[in-house]
């Protein structure tokens, strides 16, 4: 993969400044840039290092000014981003299916599949045109994985999981294991069978080490679009709606709803049996207690929205400033009723 | 398996509206429900949903009315629990040894195993009879696994890890890495050794990608009947009594005390060497800094009685405007005694 | 391996009092203990279920009596380090290369090999001397794996990863997954292509299922020396110094780079694109908003300068019974005021 600066530069739509005959022939970063690497300095520091780095080519912010041959455009990141795409390797081709899978009665694979080392899928499963399985990847019985959908190594599905197209589930992930629910008696507590199901819809992104329990009758659902980080917590019968993000070590406890365009940020918790709105975004940490209102921004723990909880914690911040002086105060009052008493 | 409307109603202990010798083929939710179904409507709102189903049948609740042939009792999720446990598949019949299993020297197999394809069982590892090994999961020398437990594949037992009988694991877990011990030396950080174990009582669940780390010396233990959620972290030496409930993203530090029946919720965080008595329950996200009694219910971070917590939060959220009314008064006391001393 | 007590003595520097002949076999804890073990006792407590243990001998804190022979030192913390040292076993004889690794083309196996059944490795990979691979572990291609490094079972480098010398990875550790980057166009999310690597330099230690993340462009980094425990999140091009530690169940967003040294205690969220100095050390459960300069003290949500934190939390303790008091004055107030325009 290559292309000459001014391909480059016609592809982020920017204003070529120097040799447009140039070649590009990787993307770097500034501490790895060689002649033939163009690089993304993010605002004018980033410039100077630029120049430093050895790099043949920078991609520079409107209004910088740099003494390599560079493209200026008004948003570094979203040129990157388009560049990334342009330059990312080509999905390799497909490997087929390696002799030590292990394949269960009546699976059916589709066209072009890859199945790495030792991969296991279970009686009846279901796999799409396309599919990329991970070496040691562990499928269930009779589930389903959609066109284009590849499970990195180390993913497992228990029995029954259905995921959709073109979606990319990471190492360590676990879908489908037994929802977290007890029925509690004299002290002891007895595991409710989880007999539903998880469906992830197409277009999704599941994280590494991230767990998605089965739910215990229907199905739990992440949305199409939904993009979920590492080690995320997803319980029995909640459902995402469309293009959530749930951002690393997020926590949605049980039977909770999220609307579409959700946003929790890292380590957020959502409580059980609740209802969160389209387009709620949730600041990190935060702790969600209660149902929310479509479009609310919530911080804090027990959440609030932000207008609120930066009101509060500015309140909190001058409180002990407050409180001393109101002793003081209190002081100097009482110093002067002593005096007054025994003047 | 299927039963009809009086038999399950005889099961649930509950009072029969409608024609008993319907057939219960399954139990289903409200938007996957057919003829064969019976659903379970928790709220008025739900009878609704439940007799546009196209369900066959439904539980309700106490004095709701109902259209379709159904059950009222008094907890329709205690009647669903009871449902569940009948309706379960039955448990698969044993699959043996699977020939791709590596089984070290001295491993001793119990009656009736079923062991999956690419388990690896180490040197003079022991399992009870009717042990289930999923695929991939490894198992270390010297462990013990007892009868009637399951472990899901992709679990890791380290060496010398002994876990009790009817457990489950489920995958991902891992059990008896080192515990995070250092000593530190000019800014350095060197490994204590760990050369304790791990003892997980019987009838414990331990969820998927879950952490319990090898004590230092001694054992971490995990008392009888403990039910750990998912990515939970259990740190070297902790102790837990019987009966506890450890909810999801839970951590708790190195040689902490938990007795019986304490209940963590979500993503709390309890510090170390702390000893939390019998019956405790920590609300969610909270943060345990200091040992505590038995019975306590506690919140917040630092962790705080519920009652101080609730009275706190109460008094933390009408901070604002009190401190507005603080620097209104004092303006208009200003004011006034300019307009008295200019006067 | 044994010793006799007075070697052990030399050994920690301490004490003797009794038969130094003595063989200590083994070291234990309290409830482990017989005639041939070593307990330590860390407090007078533990000083009398030490002699009640069973165990033949002890290591006690200067100042305590005991009636077993003893040693004693003033630091018994400190004694069990470097005896838990010197009783750990040693390191097991390599095992070569199982029949059942699959190596891909091209993959250089350094000396004195370990690598386990089932273990996958990718084309172009580089292993060190003495490396050892756990059952299961997955490594991609081009990777790098210095000499003595240990990978635990089922670990997963994916493509490209750097890891250095004398390096430990605990099972379920993912690192490589792709940096949680998206483009949002019209409510939709798509991937940024991360394309840049991981390095973990010498003498590391990568928890169980913890999750570090590739770069977008350049190299995610792990200074030489740090600790990381299990279930952290380390996020695309995320940098730490040398001998940091990041404790259970922390996360640090995309971009953030700590400094030589910095101590992130258990739960901690760090947000992206900060800079945390040298030296600086985090409160459990506390989340970074806001850069911060070498050697500073943080804690609480956003997070505080320690002292700032405890003054604050002193106010806050204070404050439902503050605003008691104010309302009490205030209606005390109003009454005599009642009173007086009464009168």
């Amino acid at each position: 993969m290559s292309m000459t600066l001014s391909e480059v530069c016609e592809l982020v739509g920017g204003e070529l400044r120097g040799d447009g005959a140039l070649v590009v022939e990787r993307l770097a970063a500034l501490d790895q840039a060689d002649e033939g690497s163009l690089v993304f300095a993010f605002d004018p520091a980033a410039v100077v290092q630029a120049e430093a780095s050895g790099a043949g080519s920078a991609v520079v912010r409107t209004g910088c000014q740099c003494a390599l041959p560079h493209i200026v455009v008004p948003d570094v990141r979203k040129a990157q981003s388009v560049l990334l795409r342009a330059f990312q390797p080509p999905r390799p081709a497909p490997t087929g299916v390696h002799p030590t899978a292990v394949l269960g009665e009546g699976v059916v694979v589709g066209s072009d599949p890859s199945i790495a080392p030792y991969a296991v899928i279970g009686a009846g499963t279901v796999l799409g045109a396309r599919v990329v399985i991970g070496a040691h990847t562990v499928i269930g019985e009779r589930c389903a994985v959609g066109d284009d959908t590849i499970l990195k190594p180390h993913v497992t599905l228990y029995d029954g999981v259905r995921v959709g197209a073109r979606c990319t589930i990471d190492s360590g992930a676990v879908v489908g294991a037994d929802g977290y629910g007890f029925t509690h008696d004299g002290g002891q507590h007895q595991l409710v069978p989880q007999i539903g199901g998880v469906v992830i819809e197409d277009e999704c992104e599941i994280g590494a080490n991230t767990c998605i329990d089965r739910a215990t009758l229907g199905c739990t659902r992440i949305g199409a679009g939904t993009k979920i980080d590492n080690l995320v917590m997803v319980a029995h019968n909640v459902r995402t709606g469309r293009h959530c993000l749930l951002i690393s070590q997020v926590g949605v406890a049980g039977s909770t709803t999220l609307g579409n365009g959700v946003v929790l940020a890292g380590q957020v918790g959502v409580a059980d049996h609740l209802d969160i709105g389209d387009g709620v975004m949730v600041g990190a940490q935060s702790g969600v207690a209660k149902s929310a209102a479509p479009g609310q921004r919530l911080m804090g723990t027990p959440a609030l929205p932000g207008i609120e909880f930066h009101r509060m914690m500015a309140a909190l911040t001058r409180l002990p400033d407050m409180m001393r002086e109101a002793r003081r105060a209190e002081r100097e009052a009482r110093a002067a009723a002593g005096q007054e008493s025994g003047g």
